[in-house]
Order: C-alpha cells, then structure tokens, then sequence
C-alpha cells in the first residue's frame, strides 16, 4: 500500500490559455501566465493497494460517478505507467472553497493529485515533471505546481510542454485578486468545449493567436518593472479579446451575464475616480479584480455594495503545490 | 429662392458598416444590408437663397451650434457644387422619434437632407446618385433612400459606393423589429471612432473581414429563400462579431450594457421556448429584435414585462426616401 496527500492552489490566468494545438496530450495554442492565489485550494490523498478492484474517488466526502471517476483513472493510469504498477486507487480530495463559490477548479485539483500521485507512487519527479503530469489531468493544473507568477511554455509535446515560476522579486506580495461570484446560471457551454469550437470555427481566433505572444511579453515586461498599471491593464485586455473571440465562433456565444457587465462598469468607474484596479474573465461570468493591497479595502466595499459582501472573496499570491504529510 | 422638402427613414443593418477605407469620401471597409424601418424618420426641408448669408441648421426648432452647422455646412457644399451654386441655405428638420428614444439617426437625417437639396437644387438625381450622396453626409444614410432591404456597395472610389434595393419579393412584409430602449449612459465612443480605433487597433478586424463576405451572402440566401431562422441567426452573429471586434482593439471599448446581455438572454430564452426571434445591436446598449409578425405580441409583452413597456418600440419595414411637398 502506497500513500501520498498533497494540496495545491488555484490560479487564474492573466495571459489566458484558449485553445489546444493537441487534444490528448493537452498542449495548448500559446503560452499563458498566471497568479497562483491562497485562497481556494484543493487537498488530495492517494492510495494505491493491490486489494483495490478499481479506482474509487471521492471529492468532498461523495463517492464520484463513473464519469467523473474516469476522468481520474486516465490520468492515474499515465502516473501507473511511469511507476510500472497496476494497483488500482482510492483518491480522497477536498475542496477547500467558500460556500457555494461555484468555484471548484480543476486546476488545484489535478495539481494536488500529481503531488500525491509523485509521493505515493516514489516517482520521484522534479517540479517540471509534475507540471507536465497535472498537465495531463486539466491543461492550467500545470501552473498550479508552482506558486506566484507562472508561465507555461506551450511547447510541442509532452516533454516540452510545462509550467515554471516567473521571477518577480516578490512583487505579488502586494498585490490582491478579488472575486466577485456572480450568478452562475447553469453554463450552456463548458470551458473545453468553448475552446473546442472557437479553435475550430471563430474567424478571430488567428487574430488571437498572431497576438497573444506581445501580450505576454508586454505582461512579463510589468512583472519585471513592477508595473502595476500595465500588469493589469494587459491583462483586462488580454481577457477582453479572450472572450471576444467567443463571438465570432459558430454559433457564437459568451460566458458573461449582466452582472459581469455591471462589475466591468464598477471597475472602470474606480479607476476614473482613482482606483488602479483592474478585471478578468474566465469561462464564466464570475469577475476577478485585481488590486493592489493598499486599494484593496476601496474594492471590497465597492463591490459588497454593489452585489453582496457574501459575494466579494479576497485572495492574495499563493504558495505552490505542497506535499502535506 | 429655391426649396425642397424630404423625408427618410431610419434603417438598421442586418450585416454590419464597420470600418472605412476611406474617411473622406466615407467609403466602406464591407458591403453591409439592412433593413429600413418605419419607426423612425427625419423631415427636412432646405431652402437656398441669396439672400442668406450663412448656412442655418433647425433641429427640432433648435437653431444648432456651429459644429453641428458646419458637418451640414460640408454636406450643402457637395451639394452646391453639383448645382454650381454658392447661395447659402436654411435647412430645417425634425426627426420624428419617440420621446426620449435617444435613437435620432444621422442615416435617415442625411437621406433626408440629400432628397431636399436634389430637389430644391433641380439636381435629377437617380436613387443610386442620390444614396452616393448621401453617404457623403453618413455612411449609413445611403441605405435609407431606399425602402425594405438595401445592400450598400463598398465600391472603391466615390463613383462606385452606393445603396441598392435587394429584391425580397415582399419577405420584409412579415417582419418586425423590436426596439429596447435601454438606459443609455452617456456614450464613451462614438460609433465614427469606434469603427476607426478598430480598424486601426484590433487583432481580429482582419477576421472581420475575411469572414463579413460569408454573411452577406448567406444573408442574401436567407432573403432569397424566404428563411426566416437563416435571416435571424446570420444577422445575430454578424452582429455579435462586429461587438467582438471591439474586445481586441487598443484600448478595447464595448457598446453593451447590463441591460444588453439582459435582453439578449430573453432572446436566446424566448428561441428556446419556441418563439424564434433574433438580435442586433449597433454603437450603443439598444437591442433590436427582429421577429415574425406573428409572433411580435408575444416578444412586446415579454419585453416590456423585463424592461418596461415605454422601452420597447415596435417597427415594420419602412419605404424609401420620398419628397413630400
């Protein structure tokens, strides 16, 4: 019997990830970056025994269904291989989230499997090896490995595809990311399907790729700089035309609901009375305001105004996967 | 003393005008069709004489400032010159709007204005040098000289951009449009530099482009064919395109408000209850829903119980430009 139990944290991409260039191996279009955040987080146990007849898995206390546990064993059958066993698992996973966040992610969960998967299997891998192996389990878990400011290099296979941390010299530490849970009707189309069909049928979606590389640059450059105002204005931008070649697909859609409207209103509104804050987007019509520490009490209360205190969650940079036993 | 007297009415395009190629001669990036609607028109009456000794511009009653006379001002010289005339005139209009719709269109304004300087200036214009005329003084009120659908020419040089009449036989006869007047803030960017910063700043105009040809015909098809779904779902995804556009210019702007996706949610619910009905939207947060007359009550109560019922605007295919002296 082998054990391993690890967490890791979410992330939300400031150089969004849209698009794959392979769908099995989950190497994506283009680069991203991210903000690994403490404020949800996932933890995981993994055991392996030979008195298993087949993987189990229960997330937050619920034995999953047989699709959810599917998804799992794939990605427990490319750890299995690595170590040469059969053994079949029980994996045990928690989501640390708000109430009602609506905002379990499979980043952090598949980042905290492959932290434990490496533990309990003694396979031994190096950070970037972990970032390549959550990579298989949902293609942004591969950021989660590491904590602040991560890119992943999209490479163009297996090997070359992975996560590392961006050197900032401490720069996130000022910095906040504040979440705004807006109503979440029942999403009409998930994000790998979104990607899926913009990849396949949106006339912007070249428009995004010929640009999205000056983006990241630009982005790097702020990080670099500890330029807060270009951070966060390339990233709105970023996010804007993300979601903007949603509407060019076939059919089109979008993730936002009237209430991200109101939220993008709120957040250029504080900064046309002196607030540098700055959004982002997702699939879905939650909004997340980035904010440094020192703006972050003027956000808060601007937003539980706005919507609900209930509904404004604060997180600050976090930490990277963490083995926890 | 010579006088003429027209009205115009506004029209709404179906394939989006968004861009120009040339900024002078307002000579169009794409071939754009729209619909002309009965709602909304201007009357305006111009009287040319020695005895002026400067262009004057009533709006409403209102003697107009002197940058809203000089854009008129610039318009009469085109037309001036046509007649070899230097007399200046007095141009007096009304635009006959719903109280407060905020929807006072330059299209029909100039369509007007150039059907009363034809005929005060005995210029014998055919409709096609008539809509090259007006498009001098908007783009757009090329398109509203004529009545029903009307496809605007790109053209590449003054001689060659104009509007013309699409055959329907009648299909227009059974639609409506839906106007939703919803809460216009006061407008960041105006639609002439909103077209402009995209064409110049964004990523995806050269997808706009590339695929606004694709619309137009099967728009065409849509008409030809008498299918209302085809019509429906070409306009609301050319539209949404057009807005996707926007998303990716620098820096990024949009038309929509709240109340936008709001509207545009009831659309997609009403479609799912088996009322077929489409949206478009142009350079503000109004939705214009486009619908089967047999189904307009069921699209006027639904938004009028969203909204209120001030708010939503019902208009049928409209005529062309016609002299009314």
């Amino acid at each position: 019997m082998f054990k391993g139990k690890a967490r890791a944290y979410t992330n939300i991409a400031l150089i969004k990830y849209w698009g794959k260039q392979n769908e099995t191996l989950i190497l994506p279009m283009n680069n991203s970056l991210s903000l690994t955040l403490d404020a949800f987080y996932t933890e995981t146990e993994v055991i392996f025994s030979d008195t298993f007849n087949e993987d189990q898995f229960y997330l937050d206390n619920q034995l999953q269904d047989k699709k959810a546990t599917a998804k799992i064993s794939a990605f427990l059958d490319i750890a299995r291989k690595k170590a040469k066993t059969t053994q079949k698992a029980k994996v045990i996973s928690h989501n640390f989230v708000p109430t009602a966040a609506g905002l379990a992610s499979s980043a952090s969960g598949l980042a905290a499997l492959a932290g434990a998967c490496n533990q309990a299997l003694n396979l031994e891998l190096d950070d970037r090896s972990l970032s390549r192996l959550a990579r298989r389990g949902s293609g942004s878990a591969c950021r989660s490995i590491f904590g602040g400011f991560v890119e992943w290099e999209k490479g163009q296979d297996d090997e070359t595809s992975f996560a590392k941390q961006v050197p900032s010299d401490g720069f996130e530490e000022n910095l906040a990311m504040v979440f705004l849970l807006l109503n979440e009707q029942k999403k009409d189309v998930s994000s790998r399907d979104g990607m899926r069909r913009t990849v396949e049928t949106s006339s912007f979606y070249q428009g995004w790729l010929d640009s999205v590389e000056a983006d990241l640059t630009q982005l790097k450059r702020a990080i670099k700089t500890k330029n807060f105002q270009l951070l966060g204005e390339t990233m709105e931008q970023n996010g804007l035309k993300m979601h903007g070649t949603t509407l060019a697909a076939h059919p089109p859609f979008t993730y936002w609901s009237p209430d991200s409207l109101k939220a993008m209103q709120a957040v250029r509104e504080l900064r046309n009375n002196g607030v540098p804050c700055y959004f982002t987007m997702d699939a879905g019509p939650n909004v997340k305001v980035l904010v440094q520490k020192e703006h972050l009490a003027t956000v808060q209360q601007t937003f539980g105004d706005l919507f609900s205190s209930q509904q404004v969650i604060s997180a600050f940079a976090g930490p990277g996967m963490t083995i926890i036993e």
